[in-house]
């Protein structure tokens, strides 16, 4: 790290998070720049690099929390471990000329603040050029990862697997979506870990990050569930899969489904070095759309639709992100880890929500996750007697109702040669789902 | 509320609270005071309240959101949902003479301060005049839990029992703690609930709120559980119990519990109306003391051991506090809303940590919770050759050495007449914690 900088940075840790009173808080998680230039995840701390120097300043132990918290390492202690300076936090009072990053925590972005001497901006406003460059040099890092980053990643992915799977043998109609959460998050629990994001387990998979879990399940039902682990260390997976509830895809689920997975296939197979990752969106948008006109849902021809943005209006998303220490990997610093230098989120529907548009290089891991979504609010807003209104057949959509929302993710892991789909051994054809289920 | 106020007050929500990006935030959890007078874990909101009007002010949903997050109310049903005024915050512009108390969530804090013209100092801090005649008036409301509250205060406790009892039947030598947290949290998550604080699940009882569940459960370990669920409303419970890895207590144990356990019984019945809880405090204290006597651990006179704060070397703190919205209730408010007018914490071994000193009324819930802990801080700090050491059979002791940490916590509401062990129906003596470990 310190290679790449030219001037000193400061990255603060954050602090536990209240939640209704000071000492009831949210669970830990340092900040991620911070976690990973450290590897631990240490609260109330701030790691101070120069070039050729490095320093973490820490919270010393407090010994009246002993009797509640237990023995923590003595800073001196914490030093030995990282193999790295170790001071107490309050020896940084001074006013610091160093790069920094906004951080999540209010806290942390407070006494940064006063140690700067001015306010981050968020990431969403113009950059300070020494924060620039320092946003620039962690991307460089993290985009990336290594053997021992990749070591996390496929222990997440492995815990989320199974997680998949608990969830597949725990659905049942009567029961409630919290159930099946609940029974997926006991896996993840259990093997020590957390939950990356939130829980999506929904049937309505329409809403695209549905945070409700109090549905009854019904026998019709599709079963959207996009649930991923966390390291302790902090590195994340991010799986969905759709399911039916009764056990069994009806023909028209199974129909929507396996163009879904068709366009995800196909997506996968464009994942290499070298690949701008816009095209394998592209790919995802196209291949779908051909199997949505082979089932008549839209007519016309393949460019005349793509020209009308016709996929979007059941694939409104993009086709995946990075993923490494955030679901949504570097996303605090808005699209600026997702969009290489000169490229900028497009508006229009094909592209508005494409979280990432790099050229794709060895050890980058990203999802890549199509969809197929029934929403209201899209449906009923075409244009009346306009181009997509014409193009879409109604009547046959109407035979697909049973089918609110698709997704199929997987985490996916840029190689020398190609890719290789980390989350492979969790199963997305029809026959193998229908067979987990069946227990 | 209104009627308890003299001038106008104004509480805020708060907002989601970004983990480790913006777009990936913590459950969202209202601030107490505002759920407790609003009902409703609005986000982005606050209420206005003056004497003879309350109109609640709160963010219009995001047309862009639908797509992710699905339709919310408008403010117009909002409005006619909650009987109440309501108006977009955005209309809150303007610097306003009001009282006010300080949020758990930084950005609602800063977007107070500018709202009123002036920073709520936190409660450890001297009171604004105005702010603790509102802080007084909401205690006052909060101390006694009207019928709408206990139903869900005893919703909390019913699932925190059924929480329990799945955890007993999950507790297997090799295991490791996660996997009974595990097996706890799924309970409580399907039921649609939440967990209203961090649990703790360990073999180290020593370490009073031990966070770590990586240990691996040995048979001879007694394993110490305090979960407790909280409602969707946001009310919790509260319990602890503590139990066998194996499935049944050796005979040093069994004794060590028996004295927790007659301590808790001791002071359940102390629980009724004009009952001063400091007392109830030390009549746990002072049946706990003379079960370690009886057990052989110190030599001495009940009341010269007393003097001595014998006690508070294995039972360091205090016997319970309120419940309500929050597991330790109002503790936001420092010790006001724990402690009577004109009555301050004592900084003695014996009441230092006792978060809790009014006399009780009827429609109060209060945690009944006496421990037994061998801690070593403690144990290795007393004066050589002093009183408290010549008192301590430390012979005795060692024969006691398979217990780290005994814990026994039940939510006790107070009657007309006297008192209701809301959690009764998880029974904690040791033939009943057996049996229900064997299945």
């Amino acid at each position: 790290m310190q290679a790449l900088l030219t001037r000193p940075a400061l990255l603060a840790s954050g602090w536990p998070r209240p939640r209704n009173f000071p000492h009831n808080c949210h669970p830990f998680r340092a900040e991620s720049h911070f976690s990973y230039l450290v590897g631990r995840q240490l609260p109330g701390a701030a790691l101070w690099i120069e070039p050729g120097a490095a320093r973490l300043y820490a919270t010393p132990p407090d010994p009246d929390d002993r009797l509640w918290h237990g023995a923590e390492p003595s800073l001196a202690e914490l030093s030995s471990e990282l193999g790295l300076e170790v001071r107490p936090l309050a020896e940084l009072a001074e006013r610091l000329d160093a790069a920094s990053l906004p951080p999540q925590d209010p806290r942390a972005a407070a006494w940064l603040a006063e140690r700067l001497g001015r306010r981050l901006p968020p990431s969403s406003q113009p950059w300070d050029a020494r924060d620039a460059a320092l946003a620039d040099a962690l991307i460089e890092l993290r985009l990336c990862h290594d053997e021992a980053a990749l070591e996390q990643l496929r222990q997440a992915a492995a815990i989320t697997v199974d997680a998949h799977v608990a969830g597949l043998r725990r659905t049942r109609p009567g029961e409630r979506e919290a159930h099946v959460r609940a029974s997926m998050e006991a896996l993840v629990v259990s093997s020590g870990m957390t939950l990356a994001y939130p829980p999506i387990v929904t049937v309505e998979g329409q809403i695209l990050h549905a945070q409700r879990h109090d549905r009854q399940l019904a026998a019709g039902d599709l079963l959207l569930v996009d649930v991923g682990a966390e390291t302790p260390e902090g590195w994340a997976a991010d799986v969905t899969r759709t399911w039916p509830v009764s056990g069994r895809f009806s023909a028209t689920q199974r129909d929507l489904y396996d163009a879904v997975r068709t366009a995800q296939a196909a997506a996968f197979s464009a994942v290499r070095p070298g690949a701008r990752y816009s095209e394998v969106h592209r790919l995802s948008q196209r291949v779908l759309l051909e199997c949505l006109i082979q089932l008549g849902l839209f007519s016309g021809s393949l460019d005349a639709l793509l020209e009308l943005h016709a996929v979007s209006l059941f694939y409104p998303h993009g086709v995946g992100h990075l993923l490494g220490l955030d679901v949504h990997d570097m996303e605090d610093l808005g699209d600026r880890a997702g969009y290489a230098p000169g490229r900028v989120r497009q508006q229009d529907p094909s592209y508005r929500y494409l979280r990432l548009d790099r050229d794709l290089r060895p050890g980058m891991l990203v999802t890549i996750e199509p969809g197929f979504y029934q929403i209201p609010d899209l449906l009923s807003g075409l244009e009346p007697g306009g181009p997509l209104e014409r193009a879409l057949n109604r009547e046959r959509l109407a035979q697909f109702r049973d089918v609110q929302g698709i997704r199929i993710e997987d985490d996916v892991l840029v190689t020398e040669t190609g890719h290789e789909v980390l989350t492979a051994a969790l199963p997305s054809d029809v026959q193998s789902l229908e067979r987990i289920m069946a227990g």
